[in-house]
């Protein structure tokens, strides 16, 4: 314990443990906790409560920047703790338990949940659970590896309790922008014009009669799997740095490009790591986590600056930043998630949207969220702020996986979480399709030709050809258009 | 003829006919157009073309800030003249081109196709053709009805031909307010922070050596027809009128409400027209087009200003504003629709979009666009530019229509324009589901409840318990999830 990270002396009473804490949370209680792709949430008053809701029949709606680590999600949905949750989330039992009809699930664009929280439009918060580095002398805070939600859940909560990591350096003072828009209707502009802009404060203000427990941990951040790129991946990614590449030829961007967003994952890693080799420069991000590749960028002068609103890295990343801030602090800003994914700032910065597809169809309607149109996978998060706002929407997927069992090109997506209205760029490993400019029945042969697993070509065709030949502005044969999915649900392939 | 409206005098002699400046256009070009919803379009040198490709093999694409009047969409599509039309079109001909795939279509946000341009993500314009009330000493020229993408077509086209409508007063001088953002990546801050800001110029800059033709024109805009609100139209405003009445009851709004927009027709005009009998005062709108109910809500002193990027009302409503600008030149102001429409500004504004869904279904996705999932309609206009950054976003449809053969509430949508992540509240005629907090099980049983027309709720609740009883975050039954649509076009009802 190190009391000493209470700069607000008359708080220093309320340092309890985590199951005290834990017990001030009631049933039917809405509790908005920091955390955001893993980083920067509650370590223990929730992984507390969790345990407490093994005894207790008790339930909350549980409300975060994303999806929490150290597998709190999944023993907060094991003991039955949660009625519902949003705005995102990765675990596989809340996955099982929101599937199964049990938890229920909002599914929200992650620049929203503060905008409706701040407009009264979702019930108002009840207990704040927020991770920070330490409280300043005027009460507010400091968080830790992400920001997310949790200036909106300080602000609105009506009790705080907070758990001060002492794994994290106080050194992170000055690596958050903390701002928020006003609330409606005197809104003023969010004055960022470049990604690197700081126009806000470097703590969380916070009542501190608010506080009614704190809690004291030294749990790191549950690490990212950095899984190193496969022939898949490396593909997608050699597919887009060509696209970029040609782009530059033709005029229409610099070798500076202009600022990137990049969901989490695989994909994004191997396209960011592309960049290492290639003769872009002074690459900016703007973006909502960054992820390793972000910081072997920086590393290798390719990227000269990166916002966002968490830090999601391996274990060895973690200790490269947090132990070498002043060589990093410069170089990147943590936000909170409304700024970071809010659509003005996409659209004014022109920001290079990358995100993963779970399936796209032939007119390019992308499913990021639903497998065969009914069970959920993760969530949108903030694909939709990106892609419906940016320069430049690409989606990448494989193209088949499974032994080739399922096609992630479709004749129609199950589920539309964005719409042909909000994509330009698909790609696959087997190619690119550039829909710009493209009407439908364009888009749909540049995507067979050039997207498609050639197992499934000819079948992809046919469907395409027959909806022609019965007309329309989308060709769509209603009757057939899930029978890929459907054939997978009977026989365990979308094979004939 | 007016000569004098030509105050470039150096432009005067680029006088000629409609013809001679249609014979400038040359197969394969792209053109850009002024027109938004009928207003301020081309009245002569468009239908000159169409004449023209009655004769010769001659095809254009065309692109227009929306949709034209004087069936010009129509005599073009008759005549063979266009290979590729954006961003929109509400003509019956050409519609039925498109779906016969002899026209291709795309179908954009209204704010987008300017920043495409502008991006070089689209051909560029070769001749743009656009309407004016006169020519400033500079060159520079005032638009008329609407401004739409005109802006941009003055901007980038090669060569541009003006028609000078002398029907249209010269006192239209400072209605509009004419503003582009910078191109990337030095894009600033739209200063406007409430509809009444004006922050631009009053004329279009224009280089006049790229002027090739001038013709004169007295043709006034295609009226809108206004249909008096029926039984369903009135039913559907008193539900939304009601919802917002509760809303300043709870706090959440107060009597001014926020910004309107309001999509085009009768539903629009119903709730606007609503507002005449009700406590709401000080009112103010941020949308795309104006409407003979927006000039009674004026009149009637309920509505304070009014920010569009059109003025598309009846013969009647035309004369008053048009005779009488004195009166409401401070009342409202056209904008380029990149502007009126762009998402940053209208989530800074707090918009509530309502706008019209041809179906939607259980889940709260919306199909603004096509029928049965491939024929199109119109297109999604602005619709989607407003819903999904929308401080509140409405949806409206009747539920069931053509002595109720057709459901418009339905297990699933066959298109998806404004996705379930993007919806707020949906009403028809039998009530109103309010969604907003909502996980997909929750909204399905407020949609069966509130919005599906009686004869139709008991297959709709059958074909959810079902689909629970299969299990997901969002249950669907695929093999039977388009059986309405199918059934429709095999017995001509959505009836068992």
């Amino acid at each position: 314990m190190s009391v000493e990270r209470i700069r607000l002396e008359t708080l220093r009473h309320k340092v309890m443990t985590a199951e005290q804490a834990a017990s001030f949370i009631q049933n039917g209680m809405v509790v908005g906790s920091s955390g955001f792709t893993k980083a920067g949430d509650s370590k223990v008053v929730l992984p507390a409560f969790a345990e407490r809701a093994k005894k207790e029949s008790i339930k909350i709606t549980l409300m975060t920047g994303a999806s929490l680590g150290h597998d709190t999600d999944g023993k907060l949905a094991e003991a039955g703790a949660l009625s519902k949750r949003m705005p995102f989330q990765v675990d596989r039992t809340l996955r099982n338990k929101i599937n199964a009809g049990e938890v229920l699930f909002i599914d929200q664009h992650l620049s929203e949940s503060a905008e409706l929280l701040h407009n009264e439009n979702l019930p108002p918060v009840d207990i704040a659970i927020i991770e920070v580095a330490y409280i300043d002398r005027d009460g507010s805070i400091v968080p830790t590896t992400s920001v997310g939600n949790s200036v909106t859940f300080a602000g609105l909560a009506k009790q705080v309790i907070l758990e001060i990591n002492t794994a994290v350096p106080e050194e992170v003072y000055g690596i958050h922008d903390i701002y928020q828009a006003e609330n409606y209707p005197h809104r003023n502009v969010i004055p960022i014009v470049a990604p690197w802009n700081k126009i806000g404060r470097k703590t969380i203000p916070l009542d501190p009669s608010k506080v009614i427990g704190i809690v004291f941990t030294d749990i790191t951040d549950s690490p990212a799997d950095i899984a190193a790129p496969d022939a898949k991946t490396s593909s997608i990614a050699r597919h887009i740095l060509e696209f970029f590449e040609n782009e530059v030829k033709l005029g229409h961007l610099t070798d500076r490009l202009l600022p990137i967003q990049a969901g989490i994952g695989k994909v994004a890693n191997a396209v960011l790591m592309g960049f290492k080799d290639s003769n872009f420069y002074d690459l900016t991000m703007f973006s909502e986590v960054l992820q390793d590749s972000t910081f072997d960028l920086i590393d290798s002068g390719k990227l000269s600056f990166a916002s966002a609103s968490s830090i999601t890295v391996s274990k060895d990343c973690y200790h490269r930043v947090f132990d070498n801030l002043q060589r990093y602090r410069d170089k990147f800003v943590l936000r909170p998630q409304n700024i970071s994914n809010t659509p003005g700032l996409i659209r004014r910065l022109g920001v290079i949207a990358i995100n993963t597809a779970i399936e796209f169809d032939i007119y390019g309607n992308v499913n990021s969220t639903h497998v065969s149109g009914t069970k959920i996978m993760n969530g949108i998060g903030g694909s939709g702020d990106f892609a419906r706002n940016a320069y430049l929407s690409i989606f990448v997927t494989q193209a088949a996986s499974k032994e080739n069992a399922i096609s992630h090109v479709l004749p129609m997506v199950s589920h539309v979480d964005h719409t042909e209205h909000d994509v330009d760029i698909l790609v696959t490993d087997i190619g690119l399709a550039d829909l710009r400019g493209l009407a439908p029945r364009e888009r749909a042969q540049q995507i067979i030709n050039n997207c498609v697993h050639p197992d499934y070509r000819e079948e992809l065709q046919s469907y395409f050809d027959r909806a022609c030949a019965r007309g329309g502005h989308t060709p769509h044969l209603l009757e057939e258009a899930f029978s890929w999915h459907l054939r997978l649900g009977e026989t365990g392939t979308m094979k004939k």
